[in-house]
């Protein structure tokens, strides 16, 4: 089984970020069982981090093309490297192949361990967007809350036990206030500083990493034999009927 | 009052899209109050026709940049030029003038005149997405189905008398099937076909003209003295705090 | 266009009431577009003020007649003056002209400016039925709370800036307890108090003052030539087959 | 225990209607248990059958004024005497005694006893109104569906074999197409008719018949010593602080 | 009219524990009306108390089989003696009589009340149990709160006026912090301690006792001629063909 | 990795029986990771098949032991092998290993998959259970339908073909009338007959196997290192404080 994690921003671009890069495929292939291989690959161009919606949308268009390629070499499924997961039903209508959501894959599985979820996230712009994603992968009835630690995703891992701290201080309010007993770490930054295990034996509840989870979903549902349904994530019309031949063509210019 | 409506794709680049530009900018001006000044505009690149979600996505990029232009300019308020209003979240994270979904505020609009209201749009592939847009609009309860003729947008104005035909037997099922007692066209390009006012004659309930009322609303929002709360749609934080000077440099590339 | 709006209780019974009605009639004129005539004309008899569900209900009668007078003397649109829209599925029963609730026609653009809205109003007595009646405009998703200041109606316009600054600690305590990203003011006294401005500024959020809203979204529906569904708010029967004329008729007495 | 039904109309204006109100008062005591006293009575002036929203409304003030002096005489309980319990929650603010609402109480004894029930009701022009009112009895999860057999209410009568005939064959609709498991009758003279339980019989599910069951859910307050919560519906402010001394005078006229 | 209340516990097997029964027994007989004849009964087998899932489980197998017994020797109605309901869907299906589930006629009493409901229980640990409760009784938008005092079923009755207060202490924060403006007791020991019109008397809101209002709606439901649909809840197929005699017979061993 | 498959019925009471157990074991390891150690077994006593909540319930008692016996061997992970996921809050009030429920399991997985889909399950009987089950999962909102072939669970492997050609037929009027974009199939037997991948081929959508599926969550949740949260399943609290020492002595006797 094959699977490429793809981050829809210009990661590798800074030797800084080309380590980054390499420590997570590292981490993705520890999480990964033994049969499976795992890629990491970043896009061209995109966001430094994805904190608002605009930064989200910015980054899809390049991203999905990356996607279809990946596609065309083989891959088995793909985790789509953001958690808001941009694009995410675009993704599908262009692939056949199951594309992984880290954050519907993470709230789908904090479903399935408690009554009510809270996501601990980044940055407060964020916070409502989540909401509204947690809606769209249809288990709003089990949202308690989306709480921010209020640090950028660039600084998160400047210090890795300060933001353990500021976690679980907002892990801990989201249980005391909200009634939550199960968490989702809203950022996969959050997911690759490993703090996850930390946090629940701190907090005493399970904590979804994102980063572990949409890989280990990946393989479930390659395993099952599963992708999405194409009458949910229909192909855009005029690559249906062969109007156009690829979906970069769909894009035109005013000149043209 | 100056309103300016942008069209999310390169409409003008042939002669009888510019025809078709014009033709849309005058039926604003006839839909518009004798005081307000309405313009229209096209975007450089972007999609042909919206169709799928992946279209809606592609379109967001230039469209958010050329926003951002118009309100340099002074305009009052814009309207997103696609029922489908892609990326109204992220234009209003950029932007404090009120920007008008056409989707949005036919949806809100349609609430106010019945009990249970159906959108009879263009394509099957749109069907799951507007069903999603109306729940995200906050009106979801309200909804009795979105309906589609499955004909492409670019094909709705060959036959004028063909499309009425269509839209109003889904229109009729609608009513009969559904319960609907408010009808809304879900896409432009049907409401600029200006059948909005047949359909309610031959059906006996409102249809509600997305391209009329996004003007109106416009009107209403800045007569009102109303835009959209920056509390709900935050500016992106880089831009926030200044690390990143206009919109255009939070998308950055590998080579950079 | 020609709109009237209609003060469902004896407001110019007084002297002081007198000069009151004139000057909301004033403040409607100055919201109205230029090419709008605005009336405002009250009812001979009905409550006071209206601050239980009690009260709502004794103002129905006589409000629905006047409507059809000012129906029958050619205005395009009544707005029914009290923000708990009373009655106002009846006076769509009786009428083709487009009748705007204050609340509903609030409650409706708040939900296009932010995630969650807040209501402030007047007393603890109607917090319970404006929750059931946000419910009923089909956005009770985007409510996050209503909150009273505990000041009757008659008393809002002793002291305008002792009522104003007990407006604006509800309205931060929406913020920041209840999550609200915008705010309505719960009464039409509120709204001609002209302090949603102020309270606005004070907040740093939008906050809908209904009788601005409601002239607005009057002039709106006008311009976009949709009224009400006659399928949704069907014609009373007897009147329907004319077996009673007016709807005087369908109120009878024991001795007749 | 001491109950009183108040019809909301003047039933008792005519020879044939006090017959009507005798046979009415007649069944509502077989319905009772040994040790209760049941009286009915009929306001003075009202809609001479209700039918609309309008005819709600136009009811209220005169029942809810006889209501009070029930309440004076020693009752114990009241019962609304109309399936659309009209003013039920005015009733409530003024009354401490416990006032029955037949379609609320019908509502909630239907959710005992299955899934999802149906409402079989008379006109079109109150389905609307009855799915709105069973979302207002807290049970709108429990709503399949709102059917009309088109006979008004004055007519229900006329031919009871035809009624109960259109009656079961809603029924079956609403069983085969909505998936209904128990029925309701949405309206008292239905009730009256006695054919609950024919319907009942022919297709096999629980006929909730709202007079028999608004008289058994009454009995059931008053034994259970419960009554509504003055905290839910509050004594209008007015009255509350002795601002006015009766209802009465909650009514002002512009003379006075 | 003959009722059954069956404790789906030993409760018996003890001489306090005999004495309990017998005034539990003489309470539900107070509860009732003069006509009605009531009866108490224990199941040989089962759980001390009641305060987990598991032991709502373990109960119902014999707790069922005494149910059919019993309508077997011909009672009107049964009420299943604990507040969880526990397997109240398969006691219908094996029976044709109502039988009452005390959770469920509490809620539902509830809802009649007032606008918001919050129920007092015994552990934290059925606290989540209990909110899905409601909602399978089809009312979970009127529930504010569930909040339990930390007294274990066997030790409520130690020292009435601690639980008292403990419960008043409770219900006070379910009105202050919840919005609560009726409680319901969420445990058949707290309805038996007869606390809930003291309770009513210290916070000004109604508190429905399960114990008192269970027997009044099988008075209800028996004197409205109703019972459980079962079209709603099926006779298991097995025993519906004939394939299995008894309900017993369903439950085989390997060595057979 | 080991996992456990628990059967909560004897199955391998009969020489036919004990083969399907051994065929259900083969199949388990296929799905399996080759890292993965799958074993299969059944409990002493319980029903034969399971086709209403009184099976459900009388099967819990015993399967609880096993799986606490299970997971005192060392097992990872279990699997509650009934569609039904009967007891599933239960087992994880006792087990700190995951334990899958199929249901939910499979609920979530569809949710990933599409925007609405379909139960197929096997009797009428349990198709209100499993509506209601879907809600408990959190995902009621993606939820179309579910429908039932009416074939009893130990008829379904007669004739392979024929069961095959009812459940292609039920899940096509599923999407065509139902709006179904994925398929479950809802009962284990139905997914050990290996019919979900025609079943998929004929209709063109998803159709989850909870046989496979059950098995690769399991697998997942072991490899994410996740199990459900204690704070939402409580150990029963005389468990927790050690009054009973284990699960069997929660039940007691009335001789006792």
């Amino acid at each position: 089984m094959r699977i490429v994690y793809v981050v829809p921003g210009p990661m590798g671009s800074t030797p800084e970020g080309k380590a980054e890069l390499e420590r997570r495929g590292r981490l993705l292939r520890e999480f990964a069982s033994p049969e499976t291989e795992v890629d990491i690959i970043d896009v061209a161009q995109g966001p430094a981090s994805i904190e608002s919606m605009y930064e989200e949308y910015i980054s899809i268009p390049a991203t999905a093309e990356l996607m279809m390629e990946m596609e065309a070499q083989g891959y088995d499924a793909a985790i789509l490297g953001c958690f808001g997961d941009p694009g995410l039903d675009a993704m599908r209508e262009l692939l056949t192949m199951p594309v992984v959501g880290p954050g519907e894959a993470s709230f789908l599985t904090a479903a399935m361990l408690g009554h009510q979820f809270s996501v601990i996230t980044i940055m407060q712009s964020v916070v409502a967007p989540t909401r509204w994603q947690v809606r769209k992968a249809g288990v709003g009835e089990k949202l308690a809350s989306v709480r921010s630690i209020d640090v950028p995703v660039l600084e998160l891992a400047r210090d890795r036990e300060a933001t353990l701290e500021r976690m679980i201080a907002e892990g801990r309010k989201a249980m005391e206030e909200d009634g939550a007993d199960v968490l989702v770490l809203g950022c996969m930054t959050m997911g690759f500083l490993m703090v996850a295990e930390d946090m629940s034996k701190a907090l005493g509840i399970p904590v979804v990493n994102p980063s572990r989870v949409s890989l280990k979903v990946a393989e479930m549902l390659v395993g099952a034999r599963l992708t999405h349904s194409k009458r949910a994530y229909m192909t855009p019309p005029k690559l249906a009927i062969g109007k156009v031949k690829g979906s970069g063509e769909l894009l035109v210019a005013k000149g043209e």
